[in-house]
């Protein structure tokens, strides 16, 4: 070894699928001394090329290093994946999917079996994995002083968000803004629908859709503010009455195109429940009380 | 008059609502002499200081020039204020919001009358008017001679973006963008509901969620690809079997937060029926299919 060479965190990384072979080149690549073990074996056989050391069993990967990494297809997965595997004194980093009540349930679990517990939502597809310029980053929650520990291992294959000690927070976190981002593909696909039988080109209302989804996104600070204060009239441009004074025109342009409205009505709905419940003054924050229970 | 000053068309506008107004006063600022009518005349009052003419009727503004901007509530008001106006030779410019059918009738009802007719879709709220750096535009279509004409003059408020001979294409454009912005609205207001009852504080959600939408937004350019080609499984990354796979972690995570999945479970109901339909190998392109009878 170089006399400047730093000795790296040695990883052990359950689950090779898309992600988990992703992040295992990562660690490869930046010189992380990697177990690896995946159910379906043959899929270690590349990662052993690049350098992986390949365990028998999960439990022969776990017992390896202090650093386990979990990347498995979801908790069902990693329930049977870690059964009866030895966790005590161990530092277990879970990129599963899953609920926040799943993430608390899989710390507590963790917890009684003697090993710290982090829990991550990957906000990244496998490309983006190992490339800073593409913006992923991952999401984690649940003990500090793990994450502390091994900021800079982790910190290897994405960009970390550490938000808080409640392990469902990262999952929540994930959750939340996927879910955003489904919102946003539904109006998109709503708005593609209305053009389809048109003469108008998909590629040339990309450019302008999706300049103006970029512009309005930021009037989540606003809808931020005001679930802070209470006040949902604070700096109000489009009044809630004067939007849905306006509904009309979104539904009627639907039908007259031969679109569902189906993506966009319930919204709509809710937008006229609060005018009749709130203030026409305000703008659509109210909307979200009505979907919490 | 100084030597150098160039003559600025002569405009009129009707309707000074909050829009309107707006409007008005970058006209002025700009030097274009202006006549102004709205019904309740108190609303000049202020403009006519600033120097504008208020006309005594909607016929007399529109004759005193050939270039007549019209922005009021909706069609039906349009339909009153214009009733028995003499709009031979004129060039109308129809700015209140509407559906592409109104626009498409509202087209051929100036052509009977003998005016050229350009309908437009304001893509901004009234404090963007004027405000070139606030990004605001103007979607314009109808009679492209209308639009050259008067080019300079209509990009003083706004910028301008001419979408097609169509009449009905500027009302189209700009429902289909306010479509989906409502979308992404719907997503943020399921995001915050998330976390309402979570010691979570909204605005460090925000940066969050709004980065996030951003990074997403133009991934509205590979949709439109697709629907061009015909191909959904091109460049796909997340595969529609593996993100119907995902939506129970979606719909859980909402029930365990005590939030209605009503915004969102319509889209993945309709990813749902696409994968039942169409393949897996696909993104989230066919739902658009769905929608359009
Ligand atoms: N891919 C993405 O874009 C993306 C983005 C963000 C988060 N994630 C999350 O990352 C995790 C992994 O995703 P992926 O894309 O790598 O999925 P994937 O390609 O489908 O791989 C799934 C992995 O889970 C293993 N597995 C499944 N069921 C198992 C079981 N019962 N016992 C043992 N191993 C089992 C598979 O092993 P075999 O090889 O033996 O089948 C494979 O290693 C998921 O929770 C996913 O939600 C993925
Ligand atoms: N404000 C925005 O953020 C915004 C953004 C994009 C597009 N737009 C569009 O711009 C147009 C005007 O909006 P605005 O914000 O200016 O609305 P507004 O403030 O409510 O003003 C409405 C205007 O319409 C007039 N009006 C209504 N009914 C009438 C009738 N039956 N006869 C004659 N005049 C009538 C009003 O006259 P009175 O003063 O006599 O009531 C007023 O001048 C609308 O089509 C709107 O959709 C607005």
């Amino acid at each position: 070894m170089a006399p400047n060479t730093v000795e790296k965190t040695p990883v052990t990384l359950l689950g090779l699928g898309a992600m988990g072979t992703a992040l295992a080149r990562t660690w490869l690549a930046a010189g992380h001394p990697l177990t690896v073990w995946n159910r379906t074996s043959a899929r270690a056989t590349a990662l052993a090329a690049e350098g992986a050391r390949v365990a028998d069993t999960a439990a022969d990967a776990v017992a390896a290093n202090t650093l386990t990494v979990v990347c498995l297809l979801d908790d069902t997965s990693l329930e049977q994946v870690l059964a009866g595997t030895d966790l005590a004194g161990r530092d277990l980093v879970n990129l599963t999917t899953g609920t926040p009540a799943q993430a608390r349930a899989r710390a507590e679990w963790a917890r009684e079996r003697g090993a710290r517990y982090l829990d991550g939502g990957i906000m990244a597809v496998p490309p983006m994995i190992g490339v800073p310029e593409a913006g992923g980053y991952v999401f984690y929650s649940g003990s500090r002083e793990l994450f502390e520990a091994h900021r800079e291992t982790l910190a290897t294959p994405a960009g970390t968000t550490y938000v808080g000690e409640d392990a469902g927070h990262a999952a929540l976190h994930d959750v939340a803004l996927l879910s955003a981002m489904y919102g946003m593909f539904a109006g998109a696909a709503h708005a593609f629908a209305l053009i389809r039988k048109e003469d108008i080109d998909p590629a040339s209302l990309a450019p302008l859709l999706a300049d103006w989804l970029v512009a309005m996104a930021p009037s989540v600070h606003q809808t931020a503010d005001q679930l802070r204060s209470g006040d949902y009239t604070k700096g109000v441009v489009s009044s809630l009455a004067m939007q849905v004074a306006g509904a009309p025109t979104f539904l009627s342009t639907a039908e007259q195109q031969g679109v569902s409205p189906e993506l966009l009505s319930p919204y709509f709905e809710l937008m006229r429940r609060r005018l009749a419940e709130g203030s026409g003054e305000e703008d659509l924050t109210g909307v979200i009380d009505l979907l919490v229970r």
